[in-house]
């Protein structure tokens, strides 16, 4: 077993309007930043789990994103997957 | 003027309790996952932006999360920046 994290962005389908980015425009504007061209707002998750190899934490992080953390309808999902140090000693 | 995509990750600060990330944590057990360690939620927020140059934009990506995106109090930002193709012809 090893221990990996996976960094996992889940963002709105290109496709599908993004009322909290246009809100974050809007604010920055407000705010006096110039030259802002789009902002789309979404979730990062990082999860820590062990796995066998990274072949099964990948496949362990793809489940859990298609089963809980990411809805399919709106929302695609990209990770990156890095071996880390077990904490215990 | 060049056209940069800035991709932020806002996480809460380490020492910062995430009930949102135990709640995940609950879930992927319940749905069978096996060996979760830790999940930490947080924002990715993606932003489109003109500026000079790459240090003009990562000055400006800096203070919009110091000012808007981000709270200082409670968590952390980290980003990436490249720079893309204008969309315009």
């Amino acid at each position: 077993m090893a221990r990996y994290l996976a960094r996992i962005d889940i963002m709105l389908k290109v496709l599908v309007k993004d009322p909290q980015g246009l809100t974050v425009v809007d604010g920055l504007k407000t705010l006096g930043f110039d030259g802002i061209d789009d902002v789309r707002v979404g979730k990062h998750i990082e999860v820590t789990l062990d796995a066998g190899d990274q072949a099964a934490a990948e496949r362990a992080v793809t489940e859990m994103c298609d089963k809980l953390l990411a809805n399919p309808v709106i929302e695609d999902f990209t990770f990156e997957l890095a071996e880390v140090a077990a904490a215990e000693a």
